[in-house]
């Protein structure tokens, strides 16, 4: 049956154009193109097949994981790949890797805290991978709290150099990507210390490794942290330990383009301003949202097509069997999950935005904007990496048992994504950034001082406070301005009911640890109505091809009102809507699964996934999923041999009775 | 610092009887005692280590299970174990084998569905492991669907056998545990088929491997179906892949007890109850729910042993930083699953006592309570194993960064943990079930036919309807009767509400199907009544100890108040409660969080698990956490040598620019 497209059927049924739809997906056909290709490029490479990976002990991967970083490295030259080609190519190559701590956080350490000449001293070096670098932030005993970190950095004026030094065990560095095993380099967070003083925490660029033999230098014992959750997924990686015992580096390693250490000693602040880091701040997360739209379609993906494919139950009558995907029950958990995909991704495309208008702003000495968008970013980093770490693992069970086996893609998908609800701000913590700066905005919405960008709406407070949705019936959910009003209403009203509470506390630092847990309701309930909002402003937007609009006005639907459905509480404790209007919600929801139903093939396909990237026997483009998953079962090594290794020491001994004189 | 106790002063700050509690969590001093020896026995015996589980392949991973179930049965003769030592010491052994499936599947389904005869001939080679048997039921193609199943057992009548047969590649069986490399038997369900009609499917025992050599028997194609979620987890069962080609088997291998194929090829019925089965299922379902609690507070313990060793952030006037157990986000998210651990240990006891109650009926052939007793089994089963699952994921995330570590012990726990979602029916395929259940119940209200047990309270509908909750000040809800009027109230209004609106479709099958969504709510909240209704009946019984029906009652509020503020939106959408008393409850919550935290210690410590057991460096007893952390992670095979392999091919050729030439 090889070449059979199962599911024509259902992409025969899709009441739009996928072409366009995938354009749409892509943000431009620019970025359509490139991704397209590097995608193809990277699946028609063997070097970077994965399907093995599971089978593979953490020695063999990790080297396996080397062969294919250095593979892309020299087709990225060969083939002259622009950075935008490179950074897509690996992506597809879709394995994490030293490379991606290189690129993703010491490059960009250097560029944003490093002085022009230390730029230009270390990037060339960087970008050649003639040094490879990582990022030593968190040790043992300090993750959130970076201003608890312990390592030192004391400046000794008599040789010009700091003395990096790990004072304690729980100093040790702990987890930086690629430092276990691979960089020569990294950018050392640690508190500087000079005339005696603290001068708070600073990055310092330290030698690690001889660039000779790899050994590591004197003073420094490196190695990696040990296997993670997963079989494959993030043991790629060589997570790293790091001590120091009074390693010196010269005094320009310090990355000094905020604020520089004199030959003296001496602290001096540049003219640059610190807010700076805002910048990269919004950046990074802005990636981060991005990749969440990444890992949440690929795991819908696979489980749109694997609810299509598998049958189960059915008419009363005998006969074929139903397919999955026409359950309601199965919709009602699959659907939504799907409409968040689209959700995420619209809202990590508005995020680019706002990065360039930070940016620009930045350039232009205008920080007004940025606690807002601090904020912002630091909310929807944290609401769409725990909604797509949640959705991963239900889209995984809505495979059913099959979707526990590695070769469904889905188990590695989930140990590979969820280290995002931890790492650059752990999700709760970054809530209660988000909650204390709308603390601060209501209370200053007396004073004048007018709301900006994402918190523009509660300068409408006193309108939403009173506000009452005027839904009648089931259709009045279709309008944009009754949702939006809705999920404004309730956030607004659950943020005046926490400052309400915190007032009554004559501390209000206790005041906000003692409510914190209603706080970061109220923050999801404002980051939510966020991601709703920018969906719907998407669709203010020209979007062409037939029924595209149609199909997204629909998703967007399913993400607000799945949501109320699932907040309900809030909604109906804040008087915002009332049980009626709930209902109607919810038997408009019934009504618009249906309405995804035909199209939900196609509104997979139109992520333009291969079946390399998506990795995943379930989620095979042609639905000829039976026949793979018996061909993969064969693969495993404890099928090497019909007769299992163990047998004669342990089995025959037992059958036989034998197993009280065994030597065990 | 080996040997200190690092938690000592939270456990001195306990305020009740922590051995005494023990009791209360084991159920009785005896299966304390039990209990605690074979934990002992088993942490103490170098063989069943299991802290190398991460690091093995799977072949040498599989190896190592057979080798400890053979040192555990030898270990089970040498000391002359009762069953019920034995089975505690598997438990404890805590790695999934074949034993598992020989044990609880294929010898109960011979003593269910086994002729006296057959019993008599199976059991005792059962019984010694002269053989070693399976449970064949699934396939490629079907899961949760047994009427689906496609192996058909065709009947001949001239050599007096079957012909067991596999006619397509769908009809594989698939998944089930021990088959891959171990059974010799196994139970397979297949289509019987005699004088050419079909009767349903049966159960027949079918040898699949020579006792001589252990090699497949002739017609028979086994194997392993392949790597599963995880590195250790499941990965150390063989569960298999098995086709036949028309297998010959005697006819007395066909499990007779319900129904009998005669010499001729005529089947009869037998007088013994089809009921039989269902008390099979209350029976396995106890058991799984007790494996929730027992699962489930071992992830807690983990969480709430490290969330006392961790500091974060702190005063701002320096100084040590605040233990995160005392965040009260960390509270809000910890504390409830501290409370469902001891909710669903309670409930499962019960279900023990429902186990008994259900034989004892079926021994008098009183089948009236039969339904509801599998009803609520597959509620229960659901409700835990779904809120257990999400729980241990929710602990790992409590731990920060450190809980994505292998020697955390959460990834596994995890891993290993979620398949009981989707094993012995599909979470929501049995919340389906319960909900067709409540309608029928509902709609027998008028008829006089009083509902028995866990649905005794919809008897008083009229009155639930009506009621109004009576909480105008925090401290009311601490009266067990209006929680549980409140519970009820929901349970019901939800119940009504969807066969109100079931009614308004002509083909009520339809409006099951179209109204699935809602169904599967009106489920939910109907076990919730019942897990919260069961531990305040606990509570009413006579708890011996300092503190400890304090403490237990703490728990129980917040297990119920907690769902109340989660499932909000059912309470306020069904009018039982009004925003004002939700609020009360919220604020109710915060206060009895503070209650916990000084016994938080000291009520996992209650669990009584050994260091072993738990297997986690976060959750030692000792609280001596970053030390050993540091300890294993040099353990990694990638940590055998400095200088990693691969850095001759890939990053040394990298780092000199001489990728260009390199052969990758």
């Amino acid at each position: 049956m090889e070449g059979v497209d199962h599911l024509a059927p259902e992409r025969n049924r899709a009441q739009f154009n996928v072409d366009e739809m995938k354009i749409v997906w892509a943000g431009s056909r620019h970025t359509f193109d490139v991704s397209d290709r590097m995608a193809r490029l990277v699946a028609s490479d063997p070097v970077f097949r994965k399907d093995n990976r599971a089978m593979l002990s953490r020695k063999e991967l990790f080297k396996n994981t080397l062969g294919k970083a250095a593979h892309a490295w020299k087709r990225i030259i060969e083939l002259r790949l622009s950075e935008e080609e490179a950074s897509e190519m690996r992506f597809y190559v879709d394995e994490p890797a030293f490379t991606d701590l290189h690129w993703g956080m010491f490059v960009p350490a250097i560029k944003g805290q490093g002085t022009e000449e230390q730029q230009q001293k270390w990037l060339p070096l960087a970008y050649k991978m003639q040094i490879i670098g990582c990022y030593a932030q968190t040790e043992l005993g300090h993750g959130s709290n970076v201003q608890g970190l312990e390592t030192t950095a004391t400046f000794d004026p008599e040789s010009d150099e700091f003395v990096i030094h790990s004072p304690t065990l729980t100093s040790s560095k702990w987890w930086p990507g690629g430092l276990g095993k691979v960089s020569t380099h990294a950018v050392v967070y640690a508190r500087l210390i000079t005339e005696g003083q603290e001068h708070g925490v600073h990055g310092f660029i330290v030698q690690l490794r001889s660039l000779d033999d790899h050994m590591p230098l004197p003073g420094i014992t490196v190695g990696d942290i040990g296997m993670k959750f997963g079989t494959g997924a993030y043991n790629t990686m060589d997570n790293g330990v790091l001590r120091f015992d009074n390693v010196r580096i010269p005094r320009n390693q310090m990355l000094m383009r905020v604020m520089r250490v004199t030959r003296e000693g001496k602290c001096v602040q540049s003219n640059v301003p610190r807010q700076l880091i805002y910048g990269t701040m919004v950046y990074v997360r802005q990636t981060i949202v991005s990749d969440a739209s990444s890992a949440l379609s690929r795991a819908v993906c696979i489980a749109t097509r694997y609810s299509a494919v598998r049958r189960q139950f059915g008419p009363q009558d005998g006969g074929v069997e139903t397919q999955v995907i026409d359950y309601k029950t199965q919709q009602s958990r699959l659907f939504p999950l799907l409409a968040s995909a689209y959700a995420f991704r619209f809202v990590g495309e508005w995020l680019k935005w706002l990065y360039l208008d930070v940016t620009q702003r930045l350039q232009a000495n205008d920080f007004s904007t940025l606690p807002e968008a601090h904020a912002c970013t630091a909310g929807l980093k944290s609401l769409t990496t725990s909604a797509t770490a949640d959705a991963i693992e239900e889209c995984r069970k809505l495979c059913g048992g099959h979707g526990y086996l590695s070769s469904s893609g889905l188990p590695e998908l989930f140990a590979v994504y969820v280290p995002a609800c931890t790492y650059e701000g752990d999700n709760v913590v970054l809530l209660l950034q988000v909650a204390r700066f709308l603390m601060k905005t209501v209370s200053q919405l007396g004073s004048g001082k007018k709301p900006v960008g994402t918190t523009a709406y509660m300068a409408r407070a006193e309108d939403l406070l009173q506000s009452r949705c005027s839904v009648q019936k089931a259709e009045d959910w279709l309008k944009p301005s009754v949702i939006l009003e809705a999920f404004e209403a309730r956030a607004v009203r659950m943020c005046v009911a926490c400052a309400q509470s915190l007032s009554k506390f004559q501390n209000p630092e206790e005041g906000f640890l003692e409510l914190s847990a209603d706080l970061v309701e109220a923050a999801i309930a404002h980051c939510q109505l966020i991601v709703v909002s920018k969906f719907i402003e998407k669709l203010q937007q020209d979007i062409p091809g037939k029924g595209v609009k149609q199909q997204l006005q629909i998703l967007c639907y399913i993400y607000a009102l799945n949501l109320l459905h699932k907040h309900l509480g809030d909604f109906l404790s804040t008087g915002c809507i009332i049980p009626k209007q709930a209902s109607l919600a919810n038997d408009h929801l019934r009504s618009l699964y249906s309405k995804v139903r035909p199209n939900a093939i196609a509104l997979v396909d139109a992520f333009n996934y291969t079946d390399h990237f998506l990795g995943s026997v379930l989620g095979r483009y042609d639905g000829n999923v039976y026949p793979k998953l018996y061909e993969e079962a064969w693969k495993d090594p404890l099928n090497d041999s019909v007769v299992p290794d163990g047998y004669q020491e342990y089995i025959r001994p037992m059958l036989k009775q034998q197993l009280r004189n065994a030597r065990l």
